[in-house]
């Protein structure tokens, strides 16, 4: 692999989530494959699983990591041609340039702004490290996606399901932010790529750019949805079409443990009790996002180990 | 050692005490022992000391560390059954179980509100985490306790002190600011428990919990206090029992090299120089603040020992 | 070497320099020399470069690296025999003392306040840590001085120069913010040790101190001074005289790919583009700003590699 910032990136999806369930055994397996090499990690954003969990699957392949919150250093402008006699201090021309050359590989966690839908469907943050950038880059969450929580997500289904084909449902939920599309969006493509039988449901309004959604089931009608169900992935997300705007908080969209059914309950974390999803459900058998969490280490490690072989 | 949450997690204090100096001949002599293992260290609060010298201690052993800012990811929710619309983006219950899969043992520093009595003797963040989280559990400085800082105090004595049963005197000094109680409550308890001669003294109001004082002496009178002490140790709390309130800035409280007489000076640092200690007593070669902080990394490494011994 | 505080604590630059180079053929070469040693950052101001880069080369070294950001602690006091009642919550004393009881060397980043002439040339900051320390002290940009810079420019010159004798010049930038001095008298201080021509550039008002200067060329045409140069370092610094005072802004003092003429261009980074450097030197393959910051890794790693050595 050369860089992991979208899901297609990966060359062989299947065998990939069968290594990443098969580093679980013995996590240090791989640990002189990332001697002598630096995974640079850098922060625009908030972070807890995201951080937490890259930097111990960098270490478990025995690398380096140096972590940049950026706002400790200083404003990255991003415009080309842009006279700098604002409240930017440097070009991402030269700090992606220069970061690359004290890592070996670079993570980027580079959230939307939810205001410049075109800025951020451009994926200005993470499209110029990768444009000036001699490093492989990984996306630790971008404006429009989030890969390595999509994959997270499918090594847990693979771990977890019954039937060869499951039914997943993912439900939009309320929440009183205004949240990116990136997690909904890389779910939804990561579903698509496996054999499972995918159904969308949201309110009006919340629809999902038709270039994620393709072909996918929506329905409008919670309850339909959710009928037969055997994974449920609840996530927010603010409106694509009104961009970046919070048109409903209806609580009827909270997931409860009545329409869950017997369905497993997935979530990305961090999530909101009794507003995303009542307690009943997290505190209940049927919840997994605490293995989803877990299986972000061996989500950023396979990716990881991939890119390293390929150095 | 299960966790170190409170002094009464050492099974045999004086051998700690006795193992912890030992540490110092050769501070790598375990470095195999946390090879592969990751310390997490989540701050919830400012630290200088507490933060370097655990983090140098679990190197020493061969850890990794993880550290997290607790404001760079978002705050945590703690109550039961909150409806999570306001501020908190994550509850504890799955911040702590997330965590404790990517670390094999969690430090935690965490203060009390200084506002809510009943909140902070229930410590409500170190129990939460305690409760939730599957791996050993480490106080570096929590709402009514500062467990490490009382080991490191007790090492000290114990390499300083000339007689078998030395007095020791808990003199409370005036600070511009309202301060826990934490330290001031795991040095008693750690006098408590070894053969020491205990006195406090502090103005009237400044009374600690019962809980703690016990059958301690108390005395509103410093000089008569003072007399013949062979350890004095300075801190400043906020009064207990109109919880948080600053009732006395009076100057005469401040440690002098008048007062001091012969005694070795302690305090656990960081200390306000010419306010709650006099420079000519900072600066005498009685005080062994400086030797105290650099009994916290061997503190820190005798427990982390202890805890890895046990995983 | 003891300390790496100012230029001079180089033994033989010279050689230093041809050093610096050889270890970029195998930067893991000495990496036993700082086995079971710690490298203490503490960052008082932003930094990108510096902290990623000395990081970096520490960690080729093989010493463990602790990274303090003395916001995330606590405001430090300075001031001999202050009385500590306001918002320092420590003295420099203390926490000198007991920082070099967790490291073998400290590094320091502490800009100047721009705003203190006479406190600003004291190096308060730096010199406080060199006083009450007991470890080795490497400035990792202070008040007045930017050495690890410096030496990183040096080596990059050395690597490009195809001259004997250079002539180097070094040229005011116009800037939107009050910048220090210290990259501009660390560098000319620097190629007054090494065989090359140099000259000053810079409009009236922003002459540099006396100390600094001493007998090397100062022009105050630009186009005069630029005429032949192998090598041009633009760089803004607020007036010396009016001290911290931004006196002009004038754009005829930008540094444009006409003037530049066939000389190389230099920047410490971060560089504001349009407005200290016109985008067509920066993107023309006659900028050296990329080598430059690679070399801050070698500048960096060759001074602590000399400095454990003398351990």
């Amino acid at each position: 692999m050369k860089n992991y910032t979208k899901i297609s990136d990966i060359n062989n999806l299947n065998q990939t989530i069968k290594d990443a369930i098969q580093l679980k055994v013995n996590p240090f397996q791989y640990q002189s494959l990332g001697k002598q090499k630096t995974l640079v990690m850098l922060f625009f954003n908030s972070s807890l699983r995201t951080r937490l969990s890259t930097e111990k699957a960098a270490k478990q392949l025995g690398m380096d990591v140096m972590i940049l919150n950026v706002n400790d250093a200083w404003n990255l402008e991003f415009e080309d041609g842009a006279i700098m006699k604002m409240d930017k201090s440097e070009h991402v021309k030269e700090a992606a340039q220069v970061i690359s050359q004290y890592a070996d590989i670079i993570a980027i966690r580079a959230f939307p702004t939810l205001i410049d839908k075109q800025k951020d469907t451009s994926e200005f943050v993470l499209n110029s490290f990768l444009k000036y950038t001699s490093v492989p880059i990984v996306n630790m969450e971008s404006a429009t996606a989030h890969p390595l929580q999509a994959l997270a997500d499918a090594i847990t289904i693979e771990e977890l399901k019954s039937l060869a084909k499951p039914k997943v449902v993912l439900s939009w939920a309320p929440h009183p932010k205004a949240l990116p599309q990136a997690v909904a969006n890389s779910f939804i493509e990561m579903m698509q790529y496996l054999d499972v039988d995918l159904t969308i449901t949201h309110p009006k309004g919340y629809e999902l750019s038709n270039n994620v959604v393709k072909n996918t089931k929506v329905s409008y009608h919670q309850n339909e949805a959710l009928k037969d169900a055997d994974f449920v992935y609840v996530k927010n997300w603010s409106s694509y079409k009104h961009y970046g705007e919070i048109l409903s908080q209806d609580s009827n969209w909270m997931m409860t443990k009545t329409k869950l059914g017997t369905a497993k309950f997935m979530h990305c974390l961090p999530v909101r009790r009794n507003s995303v999803v009542e307690d009943a459900v997290l505190d209940s058998e049927q919840s997994v996002v605490i293995q989803q969490a877990n299986n972000r280490t061996f989500s950023a490690q396979i990716v990881l180990k991939q890119i390293l072989e390929n150095l």
